[in-house]
């Protein structure tokens, strides 16, 4: 298998993240399997559609597959589903990846490779990337993916140990083929590094979308809230730094910059409990508090949003 | 001035808590001034009603007064209405305190009696008292108090030093006013313990309500939110400890069982929320923050909850 070239890609989950970048990667050229859930005979019946400011894409004769059906094994497979289901998905989605493979975890939150890297451990030639996406997309309907605004990709090598793996030929193909495909993508030399980096925006601006019903302005914008942020991303910054993969000193204040210039948004966590889906608790807050409690940080104030939040779950969906 | 015998009482604030103690010391005899806002003109033509599993009470003939009248000064003044309007209605308040009489500042809360020690800081003779409430009462409509629950109060004296000054004759002879009333109530020697004890419920209990659109039976029964509900506790114990007025070992316990077994129901806070009246964040939060902060003690989960509140109150007011 060259690591270059026109490989064949899985895409799992053909949510707004998934239906974007997968649609983006089959414009380019590359052959792209789909797997989905609710919306196969749909998908297979009138295509995708994606509504964006990048360009519209509407594609057809898709090969898309259900969660049961037989799928060949792909050069790489990208898991864009919610993390809730990784440990369930697991052994199916190593299985849908060829020898020497590649199997890209599209997601938001820490350790959310762990399980993949489990179900693959009898798997040596399979490579494991974790990759993030910065991004305002969701399904509006079966077969629909709205765009609103940023489509930046990170990947990196993930290791069980947790070591930095530095930029491998697999975290450089793919970030090849993202590129081709006309998305900013940027390999990371340390996934834990970027994954934390991450959650200083996942960790306040998804949970207090939900317990305070606010969009992204106004959590920067009113002085009470922005406080209540900003103790957050100090936190998250901390407990990178005790867990070995410190962040850019410039981190926060970036980030609070940069959400100021955002148009207002609700993050995925919000449509999430709109739509009474279980929230993403455990990758985006209990991971790193339990990583960071082993390291000697204590979350204090990312345990109490958990807290709320894990309250507001169950009973939004009890 | 004798301190026990039939003084004369002005009770300001005719809402769940002003109606109901005022009611209850008429009821037993005490001749009662009423100072009120909107509902004057209500309360003189159809008296107060107070509906309550203690006995219904119906009361006409009423002296009442609007926030501008003239107000014969009376030997026992007790303050029942928010604490935001404190700093504003001090020098009022003092004004209708008779010499050598008494200011009780019946209100939730940490140095609430601070404005009204300031205004009286030329009338030495006027003794204040601070107090509180454990009762389930509110205002139903003009003229007409819903009493739940519970009715319990605790008084003690207030001194700017913040020195616990025991159990003065003052104390004692509100007390017996309001037992002679059938109230069942407790003389505090130390004021400040009697704040902080009241702050380890207030402060979960009231803000909770309000950010998670949750009762009291909610808020203990699911294994989060009371996680984050003793979190709480604990940062008040210990700020009460840091400041020198340390409660009782077992606070937190008892009042989670106290809580457990109550009815469930909506602090005050959450009604005020709901009728989009200013929260109490001052005397519920900052000051005890600020207060704590002083004395080394950093309550970070009280802070966060704060300024979660503050940024909701200030959108539901908008």
């Amino acid at each position: 298998m060259s690591l270059v070239g026109a490989r064949n890609y899985t895409v799992i989950g053909v949510g707004g993240v998934g239906g974007y970048y997968g649609a983006r990667l089959a414009a380019s050229g590359l052959p792209v399997r789909w797997v989905a859930r609710s919306d196969v005979e749909h998908l297979r019946r009138h295509g995708l559609q994606v509504v964006s400011p990048r360009g519209d894409l509407r594609l057809t004769d898709l090969e898309v597959y259900g969660s049961d059906d037989h799928v060949p094994p792909s050069e790489v497979v990208i898991v864009a589903t919610k993390t809730g289901t990784n440990e369930a998905l697991a052994e199916r989605v190593v299985s849908l990846v060829a020898d020497r493979g590649i199997l890209v975890v599209l997601q938001n939150g820490l350790e959310v490779e762990a399980p993949f890297a489990a179900a693959a451990a009898n798997r040596p030639s399979v490579r494991i990337l974790g990759a993030m996406s910065f991004i305002c997309a969701h399904k509006a309907a079966d077969g629909e993916v709205h765009h609103l605004d940023y489509e930046a990709v990170t990947v990196g090598a993930y290791d069980p140990s947790g070591t930095p793996q530095g930029v491998t030929d697999e975290v450089a193909s793919v970030v090849a083929d993202l590129r081709g495909a006309g998305l900013p993508t940027e390999p990371l030399e340390d996934l834990w590094e970027g994954r934390w980096r991450k959650l200083c925006w996942n960790v306040p601006f998804n949970g207090l979308s939900v317990l305070l019903d606010a969009t992204t302005a106004e959590m920067v914008g009113d002085p009470s809230c922005r406080e209540v942020v900003v103790t957050l991303m100090e936190e998250v910054v901390a407990a990178a730094e005790a867990a070995g993969h410190p962040v850019a000193a410039d981190t926060v204040a970036t980030m609070l910059r940069n959400t100021e210039r955002m148009t207002p948004y609700a993050p995925s966590m919000k449509l999430d409990f709109e739509a009474r889906r279980p929230l993403e608790l455990e990758a985006i807050y209990r991971t790193p508090i339990e990583v960071a409690a082993g390291v000697g940080a204590d979350m204090v104030a990312t345990r109490q949003l958990h807290q709320q939040l894990a309250f507001l779950d169950r009973r939004n969906r009890s």
